[in-house]
């Protein structure tokens, strides 16, 4: 198994319009993992939301970053809320929402939603 | 037909980002038990939506609590509260959901909504 | 024409968890009645939803008194708020929502809701 | 081009109801008039939903009065606001929200809402 | 690759209904532009929505306006925020919300909101 | 409970273009009946699909046909092929087909498939 | 009531590949014209599915072939017969096929299909 | 758990009209039974399609059938194999055809079609 | 307005498995050129179907290809004839199916579909 | 990158019903290998559909077989066919087919389809 990525693999660029509170939705639905327990893989789809400050976040690296995570050992909640961390870090946004939305699994569907408001 | 399952066949494991109010949505859309009526089976999805407060819900034992009410002769409105109340024991949650959303019975379809909020 | 049904045909059960406030959604896609000016049939879906407080609504006799509708004259916006005074009378709820949804006529739909909070 | 449909045309029937506050829906999806700029035909459903006081609105005598804006050259604006000020008239309803969805034209959709609170 | 449309493309029309807040929706599903780092063309879906002040938007003017981003190499939050500058700047609306839905690319789909309200 | 309606309520006009074989399909989806064994409702939705000989289907004599049915105790099997053989004795169609969608009973849906051929 | 639209109305354009079969779909989703019964307009979708031999249909002429039907009065099936009957004698192609479905109307949907094969 | 329900458990009543060959479709979307090698329950719907010849299926008692596998331990393959002999057995079917679709199982979907032609 | 790409810009590597006829459908949903009577731009998804013979096609020189076509004004048969002609001169196919299915325009919608087998 | 996982890897049973003919459908949404070209990875749904002559496919093991192509470097047209051929190797199934419907790349989504007949 691999190490989780590293959160200088991030990257950002200026938000071209700081005036105006807006937001920015972007979808993964292409995230996979593995369960540190059986070692089968895990599949979801990782809908971010945040409305952002002085950066925006740089698509490219984002893509390489989740990709990153595909032979990571990680339970559902730690990976989501790590991934938050790992943004609100990056792009100190004005608002930040992460949802992991997680394939069924034994006939179950885990679905793990991270909200952060700055002060 | 058989009895409840314990509350202790719930398990838990530490949340591991207790700092942040975050959401842990389940659907478990297997859920079967028997009208105590009539000897019928009944079908439901069961909605868990709760806000860890220490305890997450450990996934495999709930899986097994959930398949543990195949035999069990209970009413719709019964075996939500029952459930519910049995997951608000367990894990403390700073707020918990529960949802039976159960198949139609004779062209009418029941859904029951327990909502909880920790003080 | 037949009679609308009588409201002591409604039944109830004792609430099994009066100590939390909690939602019963009841979903009856066959309910049909007859238009009283032009003697066709009308279709509807009548979409219940209540907290219940002493009382929960038995599905059984509900089911009846929904059929018992069959071949009585009456208008959408009458028999909608008949329905809801019968089923406010009979459960003395919390809280209760009645929503009549009616196919089209002449390329036309109409919905009827009709909402009580207890004070 | 025909003129507009005059106001008096609707028709209206006493609330059955009218000591509760209640809601009426009614969807109209085959609107259709002209553009007075280029004479193509323009589709529209009409979403209409109010809250009655004394009045509720006839059914039939509606449908002939959306019937009767097929050859007249309207823009989308101006007809979404002239049919609901000629509901408002004639309902003096409590609530009053009426949505113009017009097909696309040209590859573009538009959608007019017009909403009326009673005071 | 072509420069941005002129803000002065935009046209207007008096507001038919200046006595009422109602809102209006415009969806042009077919904005194309062009990535500026690549080269490769974006596509989008521009779903406008706003309440009109003095002025309505001149739906053929705005077709134009929309059609002449089809060579220009700017990226996905820059050209959601000038579009919504150049709407509030031609209508002055009492409110106004863009969203730039963009298709998929490289399995990841952005989403860009800005939103205006007049003081 | 009622009687079956008789075969000469259905009306028939002379087809329009004999010459071509060509296909009328007709939905009717608010047909009801009763159950002859439990005395409850049972809804479907009639689909008939036909190619005309020397005659066509009269549409509003065949709705107060379907309607006919309201109050009669006949088996699904039973009153798709009654249907069917009233349909064939009355338009003498080149080919015929009549499926009988019902609603779920007791958590089975059934659905009856008549064909026929003209040789 | 208007009359129909003259079969000169229609346009074409020379096929640009004649050496090869192949198949043009055209969907016409705005198709209105009147009962000549009740004077009630009736909606539907004009479905056009055609192999070309030496001649295409010329799309502009056809949509406003199309719209002349809007105020004219006619039957379902002897309107789409009709319309199949203008396209043969306007494209004389190898293949043709027109659907005509109708909207709702009393709750009862009807759908022409009409089909020919160049011997 | 629990031995497999007898075939004579089915019942039959005599075709209203074995004159014509026509076809009963039944959706059973209610089946469970259990995994024999880890004892965890499986649920499918079971779809019959079948040609009557002297005998149709006795709804209700199909219905008891279904349920009566419950608590038996076997595989998807075997189950939809024996379900259909026993209803060819007891039917003695012109054709028929039986689809077991199950639902995942650790990410994986399996449907078993069995398919039968009297000669 | 630019040329319509050259032919030799799509490239093609060696069938993987050309002992067995298989199927390869590759969807291009963001297909757009310019109308050459309007200068609008029209907007298609192209969905190629082949049973390959000695080459397959090369993914990211096909989308190139299709991006080519972005400022060339053709009309809707042409260009889809024209995009299949290259195609099977480029693969040399066992069998191809192209259909371009265009966006709709005026409220209507185009579908063109070119079919080659080789002999 | 890894190896592709060993033909011998797929595990069998008898086939329990050897003297029909009947069909297993088994779909894996959750393929995914890398593109041996970039290094992204490629997502697919794999879709078995067979015929088993005197063999079944063992549901674990298979899904071992296709998690272990996860870091595995193979084109599309490659893997589908790989996997169809170890398939036959292991089943010798009287009829196969394999269809890998592969996300979108770049905005093209291509689907592999494989088709196998036993003589």
């Amino acid at each position: 198994m691999a190490d989780a990525p590293a959160r200088g693999t991030l990257e950002t660029f200026p938000n071209p319009n700081p005036a105006r509170d807006y937001q920015i939705a972007i979808e993964a639905p292409e995230f996979t993992c593995v369960c540190p327990k059986t070692g089968h893989p895990d599949f979801a789809t990782m809908q971010l939301t945040y409305v952002p400050d002085k950066l925006c976040l740089e698509l490219k690296a984002y893509k390489l970053y989740i990709q990153a995570w595909r032979n990571v050992g990680i339970f559902h909640e730690a990976v989501t809320n790590r991934i938050a961390e790992d943004l609100i870090a990056a792009l100190k946004p004005r608002y930040l929402k992460l949802v992991g939305a997680f394939h069924a699994h034994g006939g179950i569907t885990t679905t793990v939603t991270v909200e952060h408001q700055a002060i």
